[in-house]
C-alpha cells in the first residue's frame, strides 16, 4: 500500500496558491452544511510515520475550516480514569457527535501495531485487535458516522532526512529524542507490520487513505481534497439514505413456537421463612466480597432485562441492600438525553461503564436496541439486527478488561403480569409504577417473548451469560439473582479471598 | 456544636421498628415527587469523625429509597485528571441534575480540615478555604439546589471504644489501620478545627446538621427525619418561589452616560503590511511558546465577548492558526444541552475547563449570564447581580490553579456593526453569518452596552482581567489579542525559557 507513496509528490507552490483559496472555501461551506443539518459526526484518524507533517496537516485543516466545530484529541498515555477501562473508552469518549467533526491522533490502531513491532505481542493477538477494529468501524458506519483515517508516510530514506532536519533545527529539536532513533531502526518491521494493518482494516465503510508526506503543499491539499469529497458525497445522500445498512440476516423461528422461556419452570417458589434466611446469608457474603480488598482490582457490570413488573427493581434493591453506596451506581435507562441522541446508541452504556473496585447495575440496558427498538420500529431490521454483535464486542470488551458481567432475564407468566398490574393499580403507594404505556406494552406480549428469545440465544457468551430468572415468585427470583450474583464475584477474586 | 451530640442518643429497638416503616414509605414519596417534577437537585454531604456510622446511614438511605435516583461518590485521592484542574472540579463532575439526590462522601470540607489538623495550612489558609465555601454553596443554593450537610460525631471516649470493636472484628478488621489510629491521637485538635468549620459555614441555605453516630438507630432516623422534612418543605413550595433569591444591589448608573467602552478609541488601526507582519511574528511567539516543554505546566482559558459581527470569530482563528490543534479546544456556546440545563449555570463551562498544558478557548462564555440572560430577561434581577461574584469566584479557582485567564471584549461602533451586517448580507458565503435575532439584538445596542461596561467593571480582577479591544479595524483587533496572550503566556512560563 505504501510504494505508491514513495514517488515523490509534490505540489508547487503556484499550484497551491491557486488550488487554495477555493478548496478552502468550499471545505467551510461543506463544514457550515454539516453542522447545520446535524445528520452526522465525521471522524478522522492521523496515523503513520513520525516526521510526516501529521500535525502539520491537521493544522491547516483547522485553519481552513471553522475550528469550533473540530475537535481535536491526541491519545497519549492514558490517565488513571481510562487506565482502569476497556482500552476502547477512552475513544468512546472522544467521538464526535453528530454535525461535528472530530480528528483523532494516536487512535484504536496504536497500540496494536506498537505493541507489535516491540514483539509485546504476538501475530495472532494483532490479528485478534484488527478484528476487533473491524468490528467497531463497520458499527461506527452504521451507526452513520463518515469514517475517514490517513496514513501519513514517508521512506526509510526520506524519514531518515526529515528527522535530521527536525533535529538540526534549534526552535524543533526539542521534538527529537532517543526515543524517535531508536523506533526509527525499527523502520522495515514498522513498515511490513503497518502495511499488513492498512490492508486488512481498509473497507468501503472505513477506508484508508495513503498520503504521502514530505511534501507539505502536497499532503495538505490530498487531505483537504479527500474530505471534501466524502462530505459533499455524504451530504449529497437523501437522509434516509445516509446509513449504509448491513445485509440482515433473516431469523429463524422455530416452528413449533418452543424457546428457551417457554421451557422455564415458573412454578419454582420459595417459603418466606427460607427466602428471609438465604437472602440474610448471600448478603452478608456479598458484603464481605465487595468489601474486601482484592474487590479494587476487579468491577461489575450487572444487567437487568424483563418483562414490566417482572420484579426487577425488587432483585436490583436486594443486591445494593449489601454494597456499600459508594461502590455502586444504578443506571435507570429512560429516554436518552440529546447528548446521546448525537451519539451510537452504545454510547450512553459506556460513559457509565465503571472503574476498577465499582459496580454499575443497568436497570434496563443496552439490550432495548433489539427489544424495544425492535418491535416498536423505532431502528430498522438491519440496525437491530447487527446489533447483536455489536453488544457482544461491547461485552466482550468488558469481560476482557476483567469485569464481571451478568445479565438477569426475569421472566414472569402472562397472567402473573396482570396479577401485579392490578395489585399495583390497586396500591396507592405502587400507582406510580403503572402506566398506560404497560398495558400497550402487555398487548405485545408474543413479541416481546420472542425477541426475549432471541437476543438470549444470540448474547448469552461465555465471558457474559444470561441467567434465567423465574420470577413468578419473588423469593425465589432474588435469591437466584443473588446467589448468581455472589458465586460470580466470588469466584473472580478466587479461591483464597 | 458538638456538645448535644455527645449526650448519648438512642432510639430503641422497639420504638424504631414503630418509626421506620412509615419514614421510609414516606421518604419513598417525596423522592418519586422530586424525580417526577425534577424541580431541583438534592445534594447530601456527609462528613465527621471516623466509625460514627457515614456509610451504613447512606446504605440505609439507599435501601429506603429508589435507589436509581441516588447517586452516591465517595472522593479518595483525585484521578490525574482531577488533579491537573481547580479542586472544585471533581466535585463539579459530581453535582447531581436536577430531580436527583447526590451523596458526597468525603467533599469540599475534607482538605481544608485534615490539612489544618496536620498543620499543612495555616490558620488564615483556613478561613481563606471558609470563604470560598461560604460562596461556592451559596452559588448552589441560590441556583436550587436543596443542600443539607450531615455531620457524625462521636466523643473521644466513644470513637476509641468504636474502633477497637472494628479492630477486633474480624469481619471489619481490616478497615482499621495504623492511620486511623494515628489520627485518633489528633482528636481534639480535629475536634476544634472541624468545629470551628461547620461553625462558619451553617447557613440557612446549606445548615450543617450534626448527629450523634453512636446508635445506629437514632442516627438513621435523625438523618432520614431531617431529608424527608427538607424535601416535603422544598416540594411544597410554589415552583416560582422555591429558589431563595439574594437581594440584588441596585446598579447605579454614571449620570453623564459615560463608560469605559465610550472612552475607547476606535479609531485605531492598522496599515495591512503592518499588520501581516506583526501577526507573523506573534504567531510564530505564540507557537514556540506554547510547544515548550514548560508549556505543560500551565493551562490557559480565552474568553472572547463582543456585540455581534465584532470580530470574535476571526481574532479566535488568528490565535489557533498558531496553536497545535492537538493543545486547544475551542468552546462555541451555543444553546444548552439538556444535561447542562439540568445544572447550575456554571456547569457547562466547568466541564471543558482544560487540563495542564492545554488551551480552551471559549467563543462566549459564561458572561452571557450578565449580557444576553440579563437583558432578555432569562434570569431575574437577583440571578444575574450575584453572577459577578460567581463569574469572579470561578476565575479566581483557575487563575489560583494556574492558568492564564484572558478575557477579551471586543468593541466596535454601532456604524461599523451596521456595515458589517450589510456586508455579511451581500457575501454569498458569510450570508449564514447573518440572521434576523443579529438584527433583534442590534436594536437593543445600548442596553447591551451598559451591561457589557457593569461587567467589565465588576469581573476585571487582577489574576483574571478584561482586556477592551478596539476592533472597529480587524487588523488593530487581531494584533491587540495575539499581543496580549503572547506576552501573558510567555510571562507566565517565566524569564528564563
Amino acid at each position: 500500500m505504501f510504494e505508491a507513496a514513495e514517488l515523490g509528490h509534490k505540489l508547487s507552490k503556484g499550484e497551491y496558491k491557486r488550488i487554495e483559496p477555493k478548496l478552502r472555501a468550499d471545505l467551510l461551506d461543506a463544514q457550515f452544511d454539516l453542522s447545520k443539518n446535524g445528520a452526522f459526526p465525521v471522524v478522522i484518524l492521523i496515523s503513520g510515520v513520525r516526521g510526516a507533517g501529521k500535525g502539520e496537516t491537521v493544522n491547516l485543516l483547522n485553519e481552513w475550516m471553522d475550528p469550533r466545530h473540530i475537535h481535536a484529541f491526541a491519545f497519549d498515555n492514558p490517565s488513571d480514569e481510562e487506565r482502569e477501562r476497556p482500552a476502547m473508552w477512552r475513544y468512546w469518549r472522544a467521538l464526535p457527535p453528530k454535525g461535528r467533526i472530530g480528528i483523532l491522533f494516536g487512535s484504536w490502531y496504536t497500540a496494536p501495531i506498537i505493541d507489535r513491532v516491540f514483539k509485546r505481542t504476538s501475530g495472532k493477538d494483532l490479528i485478534r485487535s484488527i478484528d476487533e477494529i473491524n468490528h467497531f468501524e463497520r458499527m461506527l458506519a452504521d451507526e452513520g458516522a463518515l469514517i475517514l483515517k490517513f496514513w501519513f508516510h514517508l521512506s526509510k530514506k526520506r524519514q531518515k532526512k526529515r528527522l535530521r532536519a527536525l533535529e538540526s533545527d534549534p526552535k524543533t529539536s526539542w521534538r527529537i529524542t532517543k526515543r524517535d532513533w531508536d523506533f526509527f531502526e525499527l523502520y522495515d518491521r514498522f513498515y511490513r507490520i503497518s502495511e499488513e494493518t492498512l490492508r486488512r482494516t481498509s473497507s468501503a465503510a472505513a477506508p484508508w487513505i495513503v498520503v504521502e508526506g514530505s511534501d507539505a503543499e502536497y499532503r495538505a491539499v490530498t487531505v483537504g481534497k479527500v474530505l471534501l469529497e466524502a462530505l459533499r458525497k455524504r451530504l449529497a445522500l437523501k437522509k434516509e439514505r445516509r446509513v449504509p445498512k448491513s445485509q440482515a440476516a433473516p431469523i429463524v423461528k422455530p416452528v413449533d413456537r418452543v424457546n428457551m422461556l417457554a421451557r422455564m419452570d415458573l412454578e419454582l417458589a420459595l417459603d418466606r421463612k427460607i427466602y428471609a434466611k438465604k437472602v440474610e446469608k448471600l448478603q452478608s457474603r456479598l458484603a464481605l466480597a465487595t468489601r474486601h480488598p482484592k474487590f479494587a482490582r476487579h468491577d461489575v457490570v450487572c444487567v437487568f432485562e424483563g418483562m414490566d413488573a417482572a420484579g426487577k427493581g425488587g432483585a436490583i434493591r436486594r443486591v445494593t441492600a449489601a454494597v456499600d453506596a459508594r461502590l455502586y451506581h444504578t443506571i435507570p435507562v429512560a429516554a436518552p438525553t440529546d447528548e446521546e441522541r448525537a451519539q451510537p446508541y452504545l454510547w450512553r452504556f459506556w460513559r457509565h461503564v465503571p472503574r476498577k473496585g465499582r459496580i454499575t447495575i443497568y436497570d434496563r440496558s443496552w439490550y432495548g436496541r433489539v427489544l424495544v427498538e425492535r418491535i416498536e420500529g423505532f431502528c430498522s431490521e438491519a440496525d437491530w439486527m447487527r446489533a447483536y454483535a455489536e453488544i457482544n464486542d461491547f461485552e466482550e470488551q468488558l469481560a476482557a478488561n476483567g469485569a464481571v458481567v451478568l445479565k438477569f432475564w426475569l421472566q414472569i407468566s402472562k397472567e402473573e403480569q396482570l396479577r401485579r398490574f392490578k395489585e399495583r393499580e390497586a396500591t396507592r403507594f405502587k400507582r406510580f409504577k403503572i402506566t398506560a404505556e404497560d398495558w400497550r406494552n402487555r398487548e405485545k406480549w408474543s413479541a416481546y417473548q420472542e425477541a426475549a428469545a432471541d437476543m438470549i440465544e444470540r448474547t448469552s457468551t461465555d465471558r457474559a451469560p444470561w441467567t434465567l430468572i423465574e420470577a413468578n415468585d419473588k423469593y425465589h427470583a432474588r435469591v437466584k439473582v443473588l446467589s448468581t450474583l455472589v458465586q460470580a464475584i466470588e469466584s473472580a477474586l478466587g479461591k483464597s479471598w
